[in-house]
């Protein structure tokens, strides 16, 4: 099944080309968390049944009509794998891997949705910001100490995500975390495939282009760390918590991004989606103009 | 005035040796957030003359009767300063400050209560693991883009955190989002004094001991950026948006911590805390024979 938040947050099922309006399904009483992705997460045991029998009959709206957004609104965390793919690694000539480096950290307020413009920020004018293509998932379950074997029992489903950075030069080295935290630099779509809708997460292709040629593509089975022993290496660090997103690491062939270009993502079984980029300097302009 | 979550998150005030229960003054309606503090947060401006005018009538307790817990119990992030005094960025010998770097992220699942166990993780014994005293601030107003002269406006309050932290060695060198995540990792309290009670949060005295003797003290005036300039270096990033929690960087004197250590942290005009040093392997053979 394909979970998505549109509008004002609604959450829907994607069918075909239509989002089907299933708020109403959910159980009654206090939610138990503010996003209605994760609240739906905790309470999916209780309501995948309700939700396979009564979608159709629900509210639709035309995909083309609504304003798809991030899939999770607010995550507790966005976390990622660094250096991933040994292409990759030999671009950025670096030693280490994730296998060695762990994760590093995004800001939730990062998160766009799957239409939303990315902008690139005043402050930082004249740097280089590159696009980077993930595949992406989403805990289903609270996750300590969870061993490989027992992975795949833990994720809700599967997701594109466009892990934007600034990158560091001669000058300037900021954290990780500060070139990869800018708000809208975490595009998040289209939505949330669940496992029984995607043959084997470990093998899909994956290709981002940029105004339509294209930059990286990959197939996930090149992942040096795989889905399984991520969810090992991160939950030996910390709980995963239910709607946490884990980002899987880009393979090679990040490049700059500019104002005017449009990055589009696509993802075998999961979907694309495209955001435009923006220099905020532009924005700010076109804000004051109009 | 201290607020403070105790027992199962309620949300109290402290007033001398006692906390008084201040859930029934929320207003009704749906909660803004499932953090009682956050939730007290967005709406302080509405409630704070009704908390003034009834808090010594609601229910109390001693404070030795109760258990503190982290004052803010999800915030959105946690952003936080490295190398912000010039004395610990002589003893780490590198290169760049807060000013360069700007900041790292720690998970919001590595926060615990003000009397909680940190607990060394097993799968990293015989690394070192050091405590680092800081003080910390909570965001009270959604900001983005706030210049330094009025970052005070955007602070609902302060409070004291541990910044516990895996040191990288020669043969490894985890992110240092990794390195500080780990579940147990960021002890905060062991409450929030909003700004009326404190004179100059700029310059508040801390000291740091371990089994009663002192390994940190600084006062906050030498900082290299100064809380204001956080609020203006981070804010230009990222929006900070009520409840998120700022730790303001360790002065030097970072040691290392064991199994069966006590590590207390006092700050002026705020509080003290103290948490005992678990090494999970010993813990897991507690709860074996117990």
């Amino acid at each position: 099944m394909k979970f998505a938040l549109f509008n004002d947050f609604q959450l829907g099922v994607v069918i075909e080309d239509n989002v089907y309006e299933i708020g109403a399904l959910m159980a009654d009483g206090k939610p138990a968390h503010s996003c209605p992705m994760v609240d739906l997460i905790h309470r999916y045991e209780h309501v995948k049944e309700t939700i396979a029998k009564h979608v159709l009959n629900m509210p639709s709206h035309s995909l083309a009509d609504v304003r798809l957004r991030h899939p999770v609104s607010r995550p507790g965390k966005i976390v990622a794998a660094p250096v991933n793919y040994l292409a990759h690694k030999k671009e950025m000539k670096v030693e280490n891997t994730a296998r060695g480096l762990g994760f590093f950290l995004k800001a939730n307020t990062s998160l766009i949705g799957p239409e939303d413009p990315i902008v690139l920020p005043e402050s930082k004018e004249g740097r280089r910001f590159d696009h980077e293509l993930e595949l992406a998932f989403v805990i289903g379950k609270t996750a300590k100490n969870v061993k490989a074997e027992q992975a795949y029992d833990y994720i809700f489903g599967y997701t594109g995500l466009n892990d934007v950075t600034l990158r560091p030069d001669e000058q300037n080295e900021e954290e990780r975390c500060l070139r990869k935290s800018f708000d809208t630099f975490t595009p998040m779509g289209p939505w949330i495939v669940t496992p029984e809708d995607i043959k084997d997460p470990q093998q899909l292709d994956m290709v981002l282009t940029v105004n339509g040629e294209e930059r990286q593509k990959v197939n996930g089975k090149d992942m040096i760390c795989g889905i399984a022993e991520l969810v090992e290496l991160f939950s030996h660090v910390m709980t995963l918590e239910p709607g946490d997103i884990i980002a899987t690491g880009t393979p090679d062939g990040v490049a700059p991004i500019k104002q005017g270009d449009v990055i589009t993502i696509s993802i075998d079984q999961i979907g694309s989606f495209s955001n435009p980029v923006v220099s905020e300097s532009v924005k700010g302009e076109m804000r004051h103009d109009g």
